[in-house]
Formats: C-alpha cells, sequence, structure tokens
C-alpha cells in the first residue's frame, strides 16, 4: 500500500505502508478521494503549527471517502462494497469530555493525520484505511467520492455554525473566503442567516464564495473601508465567523458588529492582539470553535439530501502520485479552493 | 451646593453650582454617600481611559444614594423623606436597543460621569441631585446610606454573573480582587457557584475576597504557580471572571479553564494580546460586560433582603470637602476596597 | 371603501366604510391581497374561540399587502407607488414587555380585526388601510401581492422555529400540515432541520407538505400507527412542531420524542389532557409560540431573496365581494390551503 | 442482613438478604440513614404510580449514606471509614444517552428501589449495600448520617433549578412545599432567586418552607383568591416550580406566570388536563424533570459547606425495625417532612 508521509517542511513523500490488522470492530476501506486540508499544508510547509510540530515521520491526511473492502465480525452497520465517509475523529468515548457529550475534547482523542499527541497519529493518504465502525458513514450513490470527502470540513464548519448563536434570521459576516470560510457561508446559509456579506483579499475566493451563496462579497485588500457603513448605530451584523486566521480580519471587523454580537473563531493563527475595551463596552463573545463530533454524520446527510451542496469547491483532483504538485495548487489561494487526491 | 469637579489629571476641584430645576417626573435628592470608583479614579490619575477623555471640567460621580427632598407632579413611586439608591443610567428607551431590552447599549445613553459624548454627562457627586423617577430605587430602613450607594457597582457584578453560564454548582475563578472583583465573588456565591477562587498581587484584597466568600485566594504574586494543578486533564474552572483589566491574569488563566469555558471580561485595560489557538482548540468563550439595566433594582433588592452583605468591603467614608485625600486613600489598594465620600 | 365585516357566527357581510384619516406617522395603502387566517375562520363558524368572543360588528382580516396610496409628513421609508406587506401588529413600544423586547405580549397591543380588547382592532380586509410607517414594509418586485400578504403567517411560523431550539441538523415531526403546518416545515427547512416528517388526517395537505419540503408524510388516520417505530430507544425526534390544535396529536406524538424534546405549541384548541408522567420521565418541554415581532421583516426579507418559497401553498384567489364563497372554500382543508381575497 | 422489602400494597416486611458479592470496582458499605421518599410510599400505598407497578418483591429505598465497610481491588478515591452518600442512580456510560451527557435518560439504567425494569432493581434500605465507586460519594465529617442521605432528593431539586432558567435575580412560585417543594427552595434561594412563594394546602409544610428561605407562603386551601393579585399585567412570577403533583396547583397559577414564564414540572400525578390557549398566548414554556446526574455531588458538596443546609427538614429519624411505623409518619404531611431509618 502507498501513503503521502510528510519527514520535515517540504519533505513530502509517496512512500509504502505495511497494511494494517482488521479487528472485529473495524472496517477496511479503499481510498478514492482525500481532500488537502489547511492543517495539511501547514505541516507541508511549516512542519505545523503553534506547539504542535512533527518529530517523526507522519502520513497525512484527514478528509476521506473511499469503498468499503472488508468488515470484522462485528460489524453490522456496513457491508462491503459501500461508499463510505470516514471520520477521523476517535474519541474514547470513557473520559469525563466524552461522558458530557463533548468528544471533540476527549482526553484521548485519536485524531487522524494530527501530530498533537506522540506518537502521532497516522493520517488517511494512503490506499487502504482501517477505521473502527463508528468512523464509517455510508454514502448514498448520489454523491461521488469527492463530495463524500467534504464531510469533514462540513462537519468543522456545521460546527462552528452551531457554536454561534441560532443563524435563523441573523446577519453574518464570514472573514476569510478559503475553503473553510466558504464551507462556513454554505453552513450560515442552511442554518437560515437572512445575510451573508464574506470578504478576502484574493478575487478567486470571494467568486466561490458568491458561488455558494454569499449575498454581497468585500475584496477587502481593495477597498479597506468598505466595512465602515455597517459600523453606524453601533454595528449591523450578529455573528461574525472569523475564517482567515488573520488578526487584522478580526479586529477590522469589531465596529461593524452589533453590541453583543458572536464572533466564531474557525480560522487558526499566532497571537491577536484585541481592543479588549471593545469587547467589553460591545459585550461581544468571542467562541473558539474546534473540530467537531456529531456534526460528521449530519454533514453526510445535508449533503445526499442535497440540502447543501458543496461541488462548487471542488477546484481539481490528482493523482496522488502527484501529491507535492497537488499541495502547491492547494497552496495557491488564486488558483484553488479545495483540492483532493485520487487514491483508486 | 457643592459639588466634586475633575479639570484635568491631578486636578480635582470642589466647587459651587447651581441647582438643577425639576421637572415633573423628576426627584430631587440630597446625596448623602457616593462611593469612588475605577472610572473615577481613571479620571482622576490619567483624564479619562482609552479614547475617552475630559474635554471640558465634570463632576465626578455615579454611585449614589441619598434622601428624597422633593417630587414633581407627575412622580408616584417614590416618595419626599424616602432614602433611595439612585442609578447612574438613564437609556431613551426609543432606540433599537432599548426596543429590544439591552438598554445598556442605548443609542442616547446619558450616564452621570462619563466624557464618552461630548458634552460630557455630568456626574453625582453633588450635595442636591435631580434624577428622573425611573433612576430612583426606593431603600428599606435597614440599608445604611453606604449600603444604598452600593446598588450601582454591586448591579454590575450582577450583570456580569448573568453573562456568565448559570453558574448553580459551577467553579469559578475571579482574577483580580479589588471591590469589582470581591464583588463578583458575592455575585457568583449568591447565584449558586460551588467553587470560587480568587486572585490577586496584593494581600488585602485578598483578605477581603476569603470575608466575602472565596473559598481560596491565591496572591498570584507570590505563587506564580499556584494555578498549574488546575490545569490537569485540560483544566477545572468553568467560568473566569476577569476583573483586574490585566493582560496577564487572563492569559495566566487559561490553562486552567475547562473545554467550554466562559470568561466574563469586566476589567477594562488597554489591548490584550491572546494566543488564538488555545482559545479555538479549548473552544473557549470570552465575553463582555458592560454595565447594567434591570440589575440596578435587583442589587436593592437582594442587599435589602441582606441575601448578599457589602458592608465588608466598605473600607472608609470621608467627608466630601476631603475628595482628594479619598481619591487618594482608593487608589491605594493596600489599604482600600471601597472608599466613599459623606455629602450630608 | 368596501370591507369584510363579521357581525355573528356564519354572518360575514361586505360593507361600506369610511376611510380614516391620515396622521403625519402613517401611510396609506390600497389593499391588494388578504389571506384568510384560521382565526377568521374561527370568528366566521364560531364568533371566536376560547374566552375570545365578537361583541361587535369586526373587520376581519390581518394578512394583507398593497400599494401605498398617500404618506404623511413624518414616514421617511416608505412612498407613494411600493408595494408593501402590512403587519397587523402594532405595540405600544413603552410597556414593560415592549421595553423587555417582548412586544408580541405587549399590554397595549392593538392587532388587526382581533377580539381579544374591546372595542375590537378592526381588520384589514378592506379597500384602504391607514397603518402607521413602522407597520409597512416594502416588499421587492418580484414578489406577487399574494407572496406578499403571505408573510404575516410565514411570520408567525419563523418565531415559532425560533421558539423550538436551534433546528441546524436536528429531526422535527410537525403534526398538522395545513397552511401554518405547511409554513413550519419550510420555516424548520430553512432554518437548518435535517428530517421533518408531517403528518395530517387529510390527503391534500400532505402533498402540500411534501412539495414544500418534508421528507416523509404520514396519514396518520388511514396509517394510526405510522409513529410507532420511531419510538424505539426512548425516541427520535427533538422537535415537533404541534400545528393541529388536535390534543390527539400533541399526545400521539409524545412516544416518538427523544427525552429532552421540545414542543413548540402552535395550534390553537381547547384543553388539552396530558400524560404528565411522560413529560416528567422524558424532561419534555413544551413551549407556547404566540405570534411575532422582528420576525415580520425577516419573512419579507426571506420570500425576496427566495431563500424561501411559499408559492406552492397559495390554493385560490377570489374577489373580496365573494368573501363568504372564499371563507368556505378555506374552510375545506381537503380543497384549500391558502385562500386569498383580492381587492383590487 | 435485613433489609426493608414491598411485596405489595400496604405489605411491608423486614426481612433476611443475603450479602452481595464485591467486585473489583465495588464498594461495600454498612447503612446508617435511609430517607423515605414519595416513590417509596407510593410504592406502599399503591404497589407503584402510572404503568410502573410491582411484580416481584423489591427492597424500597434510594436515600441512603453509610460507612465504608470495604473496597475491592481496584477502587481509589473512597477508603474503608469513611462516610459516603451513596447515588442510587447507575448508567451504564455507553448508550447515545449516556455519550450525550444525558445520563438521567440512560438506555440501560439502574436506580435502586425501582419497579420500571423488570427484574425490579433492588433498593438500598438495607444494612450492608453494595455500590460501584462512582456511585460513592465521600461526606465530610460535618455532615450527620441524616443530612448525607439528603444528597438524592436534593439532587433532584437542583437538577430541577437548572432546568429552569438562570434562576439569579428571578421571581419564583414553588406550589407544594413537602419535602421536594422545600428542598427546590433550597435550591432555588441558592441559585440566586430574588423573591420565593411557596403555596401548599397544609400548614405544616409552609412552617418548613418559611424555615428554609421562602418570602411568603400561601395556604392555597384557606386562602385561594391569594394569588390573583399576581396576575395584574399578564403576570408576576418568571419561573414556577410545580412540586405538588396537583393539576389544581399547575392550572391555578397560569395566571400568576409572566408570559415566557418556565414551569419546571417535579410532581408527579395522573393526567393533567392543561388550557393550552394560555400555555399558547403566554407562550408558557412547561419543562419536566427527571432525576440528576451530576448533582449529586454537587449536592453532597453545597452541603458539605453549608452553602446549603437541609437540616430544618429532618423531622424523625425511626429504628429500621419500626419501617411501617415510619412509612405511616412520612405519609402524613401534616405532621412530617422528611423521615428517615436508622440502619446503625
Amino acid at each position: 500500500m502507498r501513503a503521502i508521509v510528510i519527514h520535515a517542511p517540504r519533505d513530502l513523500r509517496v512512500e509504502n505502508l505495511p497494511l494494517d490488522e482488521i479487528g472485529p470492530g473495524d472496517v477496511r476501506v479503499r481510498i478514492e478521494a482525500g481532500g488537502i486540508c489547511g492543517s495539511d499544508l501547514h505541516y507541508y510547509h511549516h512542519g505545523g503549527f503553534g506547539a504542535v510540530r512533527i518529530k517523526e515521520p507522519m502520513v497525512l491526511g484527514h478528509e476521506v471517502s473511499g469503498i468499503v473492502d472488508a468488515v470484522g465480525a462485528e460489524v453490522s452497520r456496513v457491508a462491503a462494497g459501500q461508499r463510505v465517509s470516514v471520520s477521523p475523529s476517535r474519541p474514547c468515548g470513557a473520559c469525563r469530555y466524552c461522558q458530557e457529550g463533548r468528544q471533540n475534547h476527549c482526553l484521548d482523542m485519536r485524531f487522524y493525520g494530527s501530530a498533537m499527541r506522540f506518537p502521532h497519529v497516522q493520517g488517511a493518504f494512503r490506499q487502504v484505511l482501517v477505521a473502527s465502525e463508528a468512523q464509517c458513514h455510508p454514502v448514498p450513490g448520489e454523491l461521488t467520492a469527492g463530495e463524500a470527502a467534504m464531510a469533514e470540513p462540513l462537519a468543522v464548519c456545521l460546527h462552528a455554525a452551531r457554536r454561534a448563536r441560532p443563524l435563523l434570521g441573523r446577519r453574518v459576516l464570514v472573514t476569510g473566503s478559503g475553503p473553510i470560510g466558504a464551507l462556513s457561508i454554505i453552513a450560515a446559509r442552511r442554518a437560515g442567516a437572512a445575510e451573508i456579506v464574506a470578504t478576502d483579499v484574493a478575487e478567486a475566493p470571494l467568486a466561490a464564495a458568491r458561488t455558494v451563496g454569499a449575498d454581497r462579497t468585500i475584496n477587502i485588500a481593495s477597498e479597506p473601508d468598505a466595512l465602515v457603513p455597517y459600523g453606524a448605530d453601533k454595528g449591523f451584523f450578529d455573528v461574525l465567523i472569523e475564517a482567515s486566521g488573520n488578526a487584522q480580519a478580526l479586529i477590522g471587523a469589531l465596529a461593524a458588529l452589533r453590541p453583543g454580537a458572536v464572533i466564531v473563531q474557525l480560522g487558526l493563527g499566532g497571537d491577536v492582539t484585541l481592543p479588549i475595551n471593545t469587547i467589553v463596552a460591545k459585550e461581544i463573545e468571542l467562541r473558539g470553535t474546534f473540530r467537531f463530533h456529531e456534526e460528521f454524520g449530519l454533514a453526510v446527510e445535508l449533503m445526499a439530501k442535497r440540502l447543501v451542496d458543496v461541488r462548487p469547491l471542488l477546484t481539481a483532483t490528482l493523482p496522488f502520485e502527484q501529491a507535492v504538485e497537488a499541495f502547491d495548487l492547494a497552496s495557491d489561494r488564486t488558483r484553488a479552493m479545495k483540492v483532493q487526491l485520487a487514491f483508486a
């Protein structure tokens, strides 16, 4: 079996890997599609982010779908031949956070392709993947392998939408219109947002944002004052979904937020210097959002029913052997939204 | 009538002022007690805070109580001879925020002793004050004038407690144990917090914190690592009430907060540099809290029923003619919690 | 001017009425379309419902749209020639509920065509209506008069959807698929419900329910056990929107609700005998929902952006002179969803 | 070992029972005190309630405390000689409700002395009880065995208080002032309720209600109109805690509830006929509340810190051999609040 392994910044290799054993509760999946995520790119370019750094070779990837190849003796919900979307998240189920229903904060989480713990949890960019039954979500025939592989980033954005206040009828600003920003627009629209304005510093993502439902897009680089009118009478937006990871995007949006507005912070970045007096005087709420739990199944379901449509975001699919080229394409925001690898 | 007027940083004067007219909906109050607040001290030492600066002489003070002297023809809920606590807050009632029940964000707010708008709203450190009936809350005979004058800062802290999640059974960390921190302890305890830990860098406020109900106090200057054990298993506290305005207090507490914890930010300060990746990965919520609305009446009621007791926080009362001395005493955290002025 | 007046049960007349004066803050509207609502039918058939009874002749109607004919001197947001949807709701703005942002509970509410107070508030089924500016919501040209007149019942259902928990990803059961049930399906879908099952005892409303987005419909008269499988493992649905006003619908659905489920009760009826032990043991929440406030503007906006589409529910439009025929048609659930009157 | 076994209505026996084995994760407790609960009385008088009926002899009791006698090899948090309060609740930890943090709805719950499942789960009125470590909560030395045995009903009421809206500053009506009503007063007061009015039809429980903190008590039998003035301006109370199980108490309180008020239904009873139009027009929320989960530990902690004091509710303690006499006393609301049995 071949897999895509990061060894060091800019040192990405396609290598042989032994097949994993299949236990009684496991499912073996022949991977079809794998999407390249921002964190994959962080490992690729910088070897990690913040305190999270690769300390040993690690298979990348956590947005995958495939065809079930074999199942263990105790597996009942999934059968060979089915297309499945595979969640990269495997919480322990027993720790205090799992028992509170907050599995995304599991004390013993195993999440594909993450260097948060050591030894690292190896990722899913591989030809054959063995996962637990609970990670495998059957996908109806209407969905392509590429769409099925979008369940993970869509789940992240559905979770983020839930971390905001109820969105029905709300006015939402999305800063950063890359894949996560665009999926957040889709999630906010599905959740009933009445008005969605999206910003970015590049034209290509803004065009994608319009395609998936933004009412208005603003190139904040070329129109730096475009948010100013939204600041009248103490602000306009009920919710800011911050998907750029850029401190300036967050700070530049504060004046446009109504008192009591909620900021959902999706974007990772370094430190952010906040004007705390504004946060206080406007009673703004800044809420981090991290991964997902039950939203993975929800992502599959909403796509299956065509209640959301992620296809406009699928820029290109390259053979996995061209992983380096694919990673470079995915890194170019002027050309690419979501880039996926084909493993079959 | 004499009043206490700030002209410039460190230039505080006791001056004559003409009496105000009393309209049909107004109440004239002979002020008995006035508490010196942190914002009064900011005007006194620095001429303001952030973008808020005195541009003309301004009577200070917004924590006052007194005896009703006369009432306008339309006043029915208050009568001459009654002791009242006077709210410094006069929202317009008609703007969109007032119509949403968010009067603390009123677009046309008049708040005593505030330089936020120009001309400034003159304050309540004066011998005779004319207020609207809605601002005057009758106080039962058991409460002293000094206690009655504590309604305003207590209301701020009750509002902050409501801005947190429901506190029954929660573990609460309070950073900064000055008057606002101590009143936050009182509010959190009244709201059912199971465990309250308070920090400060001085001993005197920590002693006061213990008196009003903190289960444990930590001098973070002499015990800089005392919060470390609370960081086990991703954190311990459900809520942080940040009442110091010190960026280091906020940042130093993050590791001790459980995933999903709420930070209620009361303290004003300058910019704060936040590690945004921690906010994201732990899904922390940072919520500003600003002033109060219906909590003013609640503060009076809870004190009147002795469901809260603010008396341990009343350090000293000085004649208003010694305003400068009182302001200097109030500025010394090693000697003073709440310092009040006597006007009668 | 002609208007439709109820005098007694089954005594509905088209009568002459004098024109109202137009004040400085008022808007005069030539009514185009008026939808017949369930409460109109209650007045028509029974003279009212519960304790609410007509005690004097009353113009019916509260779902109307039209063309602005003239505006008072102080009106700025609306101009002659514009199509507007007119909200029947006129809260006082000053009472304690209005000041809490709960205008639908205003102590001095004036709501068109309602016998709740005496003298009754006359209704909007008339050729010319004078309303306050705040009641008039401009409608974009793409919307027909009939759609514009749907803003009111849609607002009721958007308010109901907000009274439920956040609906993104939730499983929703709607009992009663008449106009209000069908609009609730539309609202729940817009708010992100993942699965919507609708019930009724007649085929026609179920067909409409499918058209507007129900995933499954159940004729509970012909398939009385169809909900039984949803009762496995203590229940399936997160939310029940009860739009039938039929006690049996509510009670028959309890077993299919998950622990902690929310019932939003829209349907009016008489007394309901509830098995309180089931409510307790499953910790079910039964929430009444009543009218709307800001959701009226939201209804117009969502229709204008085609984020919801109410057109499948517009069964028929009759000239207002045929009011009796129209009321009879609207009373026949096997033939009609929404029946509207044309006034121009 | 002796235990108290219900065989049929009014057939309560003290019998011999074999000792249970102690597993590696188990704790053996010599029971000291056991409180008689309303459900115990239902089994005693009627053989059950609603659909829950005894079908085989069952040890009663689920409010107990005792001294640890021995612990299994894997037990670490509890040691021999400690006093513990023993939770009667043993959820499975693995079902979907446990994994959502809603353990009180566990699909495989084992709850002491309950006939909900068959074979019944035997109860805790016995001299020696073997429980899992997670059920055993160490109690500090200041608490008596009787207080420690109050953790369970207090936990029920703390859970009920959390099922209401945040109570800080709220006005609360409690209908039914027996042990559960009185503990609800204690919980509401601890959670910050500003005003608590309690009703009952007997004087003794009302006297107890005053002792534990009710601001006002009403004998609704002798003062049937006493709630009428609270109905002015659409109502007064924000929250109703219904602890009587009497339909008339619930219905009679509706007019005194503000629009949007929350009813927390604790009391079990038969069917309740509700005026659904009132629920709708006032947007009232009726919420069932059932048992507890993490509130058990909280109950112990709040008692241990003397943040709540249940001692005024402990009417009498009888030797367990006089179980029948104790059950009869507990059934007499004019003489008894909480009656406990002494097992050591």
